[in-house]
């Protein structure tokens, strides 16, 4: 693993563009200055891809998505690309409804991707759409386990050859791979799921680590997919020691560790497996 | 009063269907989460249906409406009511503009819902436009006092018997009214007027009891607006004890009471009243 | 400087409709309450202009605007205008596209603004775009030292003077200035710009402000620039004293230090100074 991502982020202060759902999009900015980038948020076609120029990372989430805010997306999707600069995709909800496999499928035909982070139902009905017209199979468990892990790790550097893009394969256990070389990650505590956001904030984190950490993407993504776990698990701490809290509390505290966090910590902290 | 409402609830895990506005949309959906349900947004007429399809329950806030929203709103209305799904109103600012008034009176007409909850001048504004197409008196008072409670309830179960809703009136009384049963609920506290979205929080969380409790609609509406109140007390005692504290940890407050609420200390915290 | 502007707030609990960004908009809502005001949002054409003439101000930030809420700022501001009522502009972003240096500039042509609230680069952007269509000189420095500020003040005041809204010019020093008069104001803490949307706040405060103080703008609008400033120092306080706090507990602090302000504390804690 690659030293000093984080250091690198703090000093240079990635600006990242994020076009994202309205539910959670004060959490993914709000994170991405705790954990050391900038935010910029704009979804106008009459902006969108001005916007992108001035950045160094783009983040592309399909929560809430609309058909203006669709065309933002791929106008900024292919401006990144144009620029080389650094382009996460979060395909919020993919597979539950047709609007949202489609738009997935659709940007990332239209877009090359640096990463895609998504939980594995979501990937799932990427692999599928892909699938569907490519005749490849799509049989996957629903979600990662001691048991399938070495299976879905397979999947996942699968998924990023056809894409090219770091895959960031994200529930009870994460998995982060390239073609060719994987993590598995086990920080994180299952209160995690009972705080909106906490997947729409880790793509966040993951876009300002890749930007200031470009030559690095499969380590900067592992690095914030830990991290993201690590303060869910120092927020967790936390909150048992503080009477009457309770999952409110508990997302502020994750940003909160967020916003401590530094390599040292991480290093210290991180639960990761070459595989 | 039915028991095992919240069990159920935790037990379920309901997804709900919001189209909402975008200033507590967070808070909703935090809520949600911590009530023992499970929020998904979307808002767009292409998805809007598809979506509701999938879940149990539907929750439709016209705060922050607009042409686009109003349309899915519709449609996923109609969906919800042809599956035979929860439907809850939030006639945000209906009196306040044009737009809202018409907006929920159309929706009134073109939906049927399980559950209205408003304050009382967002009922009277819906009643007052129901009231000037077909004659009915439409003189109510401005808020519910012990001196009206009597002819607010008869209001409510009024309400009721039109639309086929129960109604949840909030306000410093809370008044939760099918055609022939009432309730007046007395907990809460004043400083909740002081967060944003306490309104809009209680819609969601009356979503989730009322899907999970198919069959006591009354009673679920009832103990949700309970179990707000109570929350609000609560979360004013932690309050109280935390020095340099405001309005802000109030809202943290209060949403981490709701995640750690079961029936057991609803039941001995609730003050409600059958009338 | 005036006495009892915050009493007066507190007294009037001015309604101030916001057309503001997504991104921000339940920490200006929430703000806005724990000034002692009471917030509306409403972006939509069909019901911008009524909307504002039940309220006593308007706050217009052009963060992520789109075609469709533009249009509605418009609308909001020229109502507004025609019933006298408070008017803020804060030009989220004027300078990193053209769509929101335009927009901006085009508010700016068509309504008359009370308060103009922004950092030194966007007031510069807005400035440049009437420089170049009117030859004025817009060579301004980035950001105001020590060293510059009496050119800057000269700025502010200029562009008061141009516009006829009072200047907020906010940064590590605050300019608050009209054509004649100015304060500098040195309150405010620095990792106030790791949380997103404490200038999006302080416009909304700022708006409340004016509104229970309408006849003197330039004070009431330098008492909540310094308001903010000591909230940030509030909470930057409180934040040292918690173990394991950080940014997101930061936020919190500073909207409850808002909620707890009245006017013997911001006397005693303001760092102002007439120029």
């Amino acid at each position: 693993m690659e030293k000093n991502l984080i250091k690198n982020v703090r000093e240079m202060v990635p600006l990242v563009h994020n076009i994202t759902n309205y539910v959670t999009v004060n959490d993914v900015a709000n994170i991405l200055l705790a954990c050391g980038g900038s935010p910029i948020m704009a979804d106008d076609e009459a902006e969108a891809a001005e916007i992108t120029s001035i950045c160094g990372g783009l983040n592309i989430n399909i929560g809430t998505l609309n058909a203006r805010t669709v065309q933002s997306m791929l106008l900024a999707g292919k401006k990144a690309n144009a620029l080389g600069h650094i382009t996460v995709l979060d395909p919020v909800g993919a597979g539950a409804s047709k609007l949202r496999t489609e738009t997935a499928a659709h940007l990332l035909d239209a877009v090359r991707f640096s990463v895609i982070r998504g939980n594995v139902s979501e990937l799932k009905a990427l692999w599928g759409s892909e699938a569907k017209t490519k005749g490849v199979d799509a049989d996957i468990a629903d979600r990662v386990t001691e048991e399938n892990l070495d299976e879905m790790i397979r999947f996942a550097k699968q998924f990023s050859a056809k894409t090219g893009a770091v895959i960031a394969m994200t529930g009870a256990i994460d998995i982060v791979a390239d073609a060719k070389r994987a993590y598995a990650i086990r920080n994180g505590n299952g209160l995690m799921s009972k705080i909106t956001g906490t997947g729409c904030m880790l793509s966040g984190v993951v876009a300002a680590y890749c930007v200031a950490n470009p030559k690095h993407l499969l380590d900067a993504t592992a690095a914030a997919v830990a991290a993201m776990g690590l303060c869910g698990e120092i927020g967790f701490q936390r909150l048992q020691q503080t009477a009457l809290s309770g999952t409110s509390s508990y997302r502020t505290y994750m940003i909160d560790a967020m916003s401590n966090l530094n390599d040292e910590k991480l290093e210290e902290g991180m639960k990761i497996e070459a595989r």
